[in-house]
């Protein structure tokens, strides 16, 4: 629909979910002149609180979907398992961005890894498993190791089994729940970095520096930047984010993450996954660029010129998971440290509660 | 009223005043977790756009400010002019910050200047004119000169007569209203510079670096730091704030405007006017700091520690005033700088539509 629209301050950017990425994103579009419209199915959602209009209704609810559509200039979402249907049941009213195609390739570990390959970036080998004799093949041919991943809802660890050793592979595939999966070779990685990049309408992409991730319990605990990579790496990272958003003809902001291994032939990155909206890892920029991801990427979809991704300061964003919260005082009283919570109604054991952003002077 | 009383997030805090600076107070309440109530006669008010609850009152409706005082923990206001009696009703039942003081020596400019010679910070000569007859002495002990300004109720230039000649002061007081009254000794300034200060609950200060100001047509148009003043002449001027709020036991940001005068004894500075409030000349601290003056003042009030106000770049601050603000795809453009918008629905002559920040590394 209309697909180069561009919008004027005062238009409504419409956001589908309203959890933290959501809430992030209606407050860059508010600080720039929009206003934003969140549509969530939860009643409590922390984005709503900073929206100037909202909607609680299932994704599948067609009338609210055409008030929705209808209200706004432009459609955006914080996460990629929008349902496909409601994904293109918007867009026949109102420019959709990301975009169908971004949505396809990210819901489904299988297109992407295809997508990936197409695309000319360097991904792990990967198979593809449909029953346990494909796995048992598979894992012969990847010397007897691998992680068996669910093609689709995969998310912070869940849906996904490690295979160290020949009798992990047995009933694998039933334990996964019997779905259609992919095998992944097991990479012996020395961390996940990730790359926060962006792209609008006209094809200008212009991508942040790389940020080395820190997990604990499959959850994300830290980014830094500078990443502590070489040079060469560094472009390469941003070069590969770059040629994916490309392929896709791509708008928005997309988080790419990278496996970084070292061996003796040096240091490399393998494509991992790529998510197509902004990304956990990127809320260093908040405090450490001059644009953030979240107005890149409201920029790109507002059909504006994405703007600078350099960086002033070197940064360690810690997220506060669960009760890490409670820590919000020691925070404050940090002079490196500026804050961020989400305003969740309620604290929970692994839930995302804000994030806090150290920043100190630029070295490299 | 329970004058310690300190937020926790998820609390709310409440804003007097639905303008561009009660809007970035709800969005830096939002951002640490806080929620905001804004209250304000206005029904088309920016702020509401951004935060959780609004109240469209008036300032006298006592029905509606204890509805308002019973929804929040902390009420702060985004203007001076609050209304002495709702100031008074509110802080009966929930704590005002900064405080019933510091509305009193800024609503009018005869206290406003005998607490500046109190607190011990240099000022303007001044006199109290209650009449055609003081202001005609006063001139004469002033040597013919002076600039002539109603005692409340003056901004933007609002509310006051230059008098360059004697000829200028004759009818002088009827012209002004014949409403009290100030001269305000003719003082050869080289330019207007503000000092942002900070002041906590347990009494810690903080100020942000000097800013040169340049006004065009009474309306404040850039603030730029460093403000190419001398090492001794920052200090003095952080130190001259911090003696300002000190002694109030303010709590909260203030705005305090000064001229700076060079001549044969060097570089000094008159206090000119203070403001209880966020003020426009420290928007630079949006992106030139960690922690920005909305930040510093929703931390204030809330009773929590106030944060570094150390800056890490250099920064340019320029109004968008009336259609200037219909340049921000140029601004977008530029990849230095970073556009604020406050989403007001109209669009007027000299109303303040917006602001865009330019930064640079850090010079000074």
């Amino acid at each position: 629909m209309s697909a180069r629209a561009r919008l004027t301050p005062g238009d409504t950017i419409g956001i589908l979910g309203g959890g933290q990425l959501g809430r992030m994103l209606a407050q860059s579009a508010a600080a720039m002149g929009l206003k934003a419209h969140v549509f969530c199915p939860d009643p409590n959602s922390p984005a709503f609180d900073v929206s100037a209009f909202h909607t609680v209704a299932p994704y599948e609810d067609i009338a609210a979907l055409d008030r929705f559509a209808a209200s706004v200039s432009v459609v955006t979402y914080e996460f990629e398992n929008v349902p496909g249907p409601t994904a293109t049941h918007l867009d026949a009213i109102v420019p959709v961005r990301p975009g169908a195609r971004a949505l396809e390739v990210s819901q489904d570990r299988l297109f992407e890894k295809r997508y990936l390959t197409e695309a000319g970036v360097s991904i792990a080998a990967f198979a593809d498993i449909n029953s346990q004799a494909d796995l048992d093949k598979a894992i012969e041919v990847f010397g007897g190791t691998g992680v068996l991943k669910t093609r689709r809802f995969g998310y912070d660890g869940k849906g996904q089994l490690m295979i160290r050793k020949a009798e992990d592979a047995a009933g694998a595939f039933e334990r996964l729940g019997s779905v259609p999966a992919v095998l992944e070779e097991l990479i012996g990685f020395e961390c996940e970095v990730s790359v926060i990049v962006a792209r609008d309408l006209d094809g200008t992409c212009a991508s942040y520096d790389i940020a080395r991730n820190h997990h604990e319990n499959h959850i994300l605990k830290t980014s830094t930047v500078p990443a502590g990579v070489s040079e060469e790496t560094a472009r390469a990272a941003g070069d590969m984010a770059r040629k994916i958003v490309t392929g896709l003809d791509y708008v928005g902001v997309m988080g790419v993450e990278m496996f970084l291994v070292r061996d003796e032939a040096g240091e490399r990155l393998l494509v991992n996954e790529i998510a197509p909206r902004v990304h956990n890892s990127g809320h260093w920029t908040q405090d450490a660029c001059l644009v953030s991801q979240f107005d890149q990427h409201v920029r790109a979809v507002a059909g504006w010129p994405i703007g600078s991704c350099d960086r002033h300061s070197d940064a360690v964003m810690e997220n506060l998971i669960g009760f890490d919260a409670d820590g919000w005082d020691a925070v404050l009283r940090d002079p490196s440290a500026q804050l961020h919570l989400y305003g969740k109604a309620e604290t929970r054991e692994g839930r995302k509660m804000g994030h806090v952003n150290r920043i100190s002077d630029k070295t490299a």
